[in-house]
């Protein structure tokens, strides 16, 4: 029988679902190109590039800019998105929690899978380059960099990064940056620059626990406000809850949010902003998983629709390029005078030849090209974690779809207690992140945070069924 | 006529103290040892060392431990003491000052004469040693140092810095030591882990404006405590002012102050210590400038009477090797775990490659040997400033005579406003430290900080004279 092109598209990508469901296919892999599929199929360009984009649409594969189409989704089954959080009626004091010591304990055990890591492991960081960067840094600073640091931090890194704001839309230059000791310090920094004792702000919620530990250091209550996986911070709540609250500042991860992963649209940043300046209060915004996007495009930050300097943007190179080298720095806006005077006050200078090494990493422009493979990596990690979680966790588990960044957020059967999952695992040498720790309050039990960042590996697809065995056992 | 040999060592003393007078021996420089005299004078070796130790008496020279002998004084005059401050009636908000900030912000500018920095230039540092060390540190680090350190700090660093204890009588070992972004972040550390924002701590006055600025962002009061310069604290009024204030924290740097130069004698820190633990309160130790003696034996530390874990001993080696590395730590006794989780909360982690490097530093052995070498020149110039200021100051200036360290404390007539001096001095490119930001309270205005970090030369010295000038026009 004839075959129009029509269904000549469809049967091609009918022969290629066929070789995902099979596992031919797997997840993360390279599909042939437009061009090399036509010549093998003996069809046109037009019905080869219709077939793939019937896939995408089924959400099976995807494209990727600049590399060509991948395996994205085994069609068996794709699970639900977590629920958005309910509202919270009151600010409570902050508590620091036991689990947050018991998980953080085990950055230093030997031969743990580390799923609770949200940082990616050495092996797909640039160590060599760093290496290099810091010879150079040796033979380019002053005295070897025994002396203290300008108070603004390294002019050369300050241009960079300055220049790194382009790709959100930003225009700023090495006037508007604070180096620090890597993003928390910028937090803290921000933090006490905009409130004090006995403030209340408002975070994400889930959030990440040390940004709730530094609150409660600096004796701030905390808001927290519901946040959805896809679209994250609820606006509407907030707009409201800054009056009733008396909300000092935002603090925000806007884009790929730990744990939760979510992407605030662009549309909405430009809300935000919009009520941040309506309150005349602060957003500190804390971009540091930015750089980590899965789509063609750099996300925007609230930074880039920021006109009256409330916004204290943060960020650090350790979710991309050396977490130990501690490089982090802010763009506060309107308080950058105060600003100053905490970095003086806290920490007198940066660290020299770690800071001027990242300088000159990012002025040899290699840091774009290494992003681009670590993105990729990521990509392909976070696809396969994902299958394996579809297929090892009970069906009942929902599972966010970050679009960036290397965690996941996952809930599960509201009987089960993922403190409890966590203690099992460790018997396993596996380590998780329960849901508890990401909030000051009693919920999250039954979820948990699980970090794509360490590549796959036998090791680690035995870990996830391993764990999915756990939970089935408490199901 | 026949001489006795008491005699004979005595003229001996007073040729040496003739050439002393009319600066054909000059401050600072090396005598013959006593061998040499005794065979250039043809006496005993019993008599030439009777002659020098006659000197010595007199505050002309002093022996320095394995060098010799030096000339300490020009024996025309020698200053005043300054005067113990008076006792503080009330506890006082803590304002940061705009002055700090003059002082602070020609840190960078060019071209100026700074005796308003109190730490040694890179010149007198070990600038290529420690390049030596960084390399090393990128030879040995895993991954090039790209990931995180050990929260507590690196394992290797934290061994030799416990070792360095042994120095002031303490057997710490790396499981004591914390590590930190250099001294200050030690510091805020240990305030936020035995403090409340509204608490009250004593300090000392004049105390170094740092800790005072650092108190005031934690949101503390601030009791400034008398403090003589040749004995530190006022332990009487301390003990009394414990209980009256409702005092939380000391925090004293007992060895070699900054600005006053002096260091409490030991039995007076034990005595401190036995106050401390009396009230069961924390005593903050700030012993940055401890290694920088100029006596024949490291002073004690309070650390070094510490039974009960109430000292957090904080240091740095900022002052004696790399400021720029921000390599900093803590033996913070009972407070450990608190520090820890303060650590995790405010840094995450100290930068890995600048505090590898200076373990590998302090593992060579050779800092023993730099530091010899620092305080030697340290001291000198020391002496060379004392001198001219001496000659150039009003009569009526009195000077602080420290023991170690890097600072002078200058107590001007009660008219002389110093931060008019500042601005009078930087106009011909010298800055100098008021003495009014060494306080809360109005007082000090008539005091100055004068660090003879910076080498001497003609620069210096006309830069001395040009002080004295615009103080006898003042006067």
């Amino acid at each position: 029988m004839f075959k129009t092109a029509e269904h000549l598209y469809i049967q091609v990508a009918d022969n290629i679902e066929q070789l995902i469901e099979k596992e031919v296919l797997k997840i993360g892999e390279k599909l042939p190109s437009v061009r090399t599929l036509s010549k093998q199929q003996g069809i046109s360009l037009s019905t080869a590039f219709q077939a793939y984009y019937h896939l995408e649409s089924k959400g099976l594969i995807e494209s990727r800019p600049k590399s060509g189409y991948y395996i994205r989704f085994n069609s068996k089954r794709m699970p639900d998105l977590p629920a958005s959080c309910e509202p919270v009626k009151k600010a409570a004091e902050v508590t620091v929690h036991e689990m947050v010591a018991a998980v953080y304990n085990l950055m230093a055990a030997p031969d743990i899978v580390r799923f609770s890591v949200a940082t990616p492991p050495p092996e797909i960081l640039p160590a060599a380059k760093m290496a290099k960067a810091v010879v150079q840094a040796l033979r380019e600073l002053p005295d070897y960099g025994v002396a203290y640091d300008p108070l603004q931090g390294n002019l050369r890194l300050r241009r960079q990064l300055a220049l790194l704001s382009l790709s959100w839309g930003g225009a700023y230059t090495e006037n508007d940056v604070v180096t620090t000791n890597g993003c928390v310090e910028a937090l803290t920094l921000c933090l006490s620059a905009v409130t004090q004792p006995g403030d209340t702000i408002a975070i994400e919620s889930p959030a990440y626990y040390g940004a709730l530990q530094l609150a409660e250091g600096l004796g701030l209550k905390v808001l927290e406000v519901p946040t959805h996986p896809a679209t994250g911070v609820d606006l509407a709540y907030l707009d409201k809850a800054i009056p009733r609250h008396k909300i000092k500042a935002c603090l925000f991860v806007p884009n790929f949010n730990n744990p939760i992963g979510c992407c605030m649209p662009d549309k909405q940043k430009k809300e935000l902003v919009g009520i941040i300046e309506k309150y005349d209060i602060a957003l500190i915004e804390d971009d540091i998983y930015g750089d980590l996007y899965f789509g063609k495009q750099r996300p925007a930050t609230c930074k880039t629709f920021d006109k009256k300097g409330n916004v204290l943007y943060c960020s650090s190179v350790s979710k991309s390029v050396a977490p130990g080298f501690r490089v982090g720095w802010t763009m506060p806006g309107k308080y950058k005078d105060r600003i100053l005077q905490l970095k003086h006050m806290h920490a007198i200078a940066s660290p020299s030849i770690t800071h001027a090494a990242v300088g000159n990493f990012l002025e040899t422009g290699r840091y774009e090209n290494h992003l681009r493979n670590l993105r990729k990596k990521l990509h392909t990690q976070y696809l396969r974690y994902s299958q394996a979680i579809m297929e090892y966790f009970p069906e009942s588990a929902r599972v966010s779809r970050p679009q960036g960044g290397c965690v996941l957020w996952i809930e599960l059967e509201g009987h089960i207690n993922t403190y409890e999952l966590f203690q099992q695992a460790l018997k396993h040498k596996i380590s998780i992140s329960p849901g508890r720790i990401f909030t000051l309050q009693d919920r999250y039990s039954n979820c948990m945070r699980l970090s794509y960042s360490v590549p796959w590996s036998k090791q680690v697809d035995d870990s996830l069924k391993t764990l999915g065995k756990l939970l089935r056992r408490m199901g």
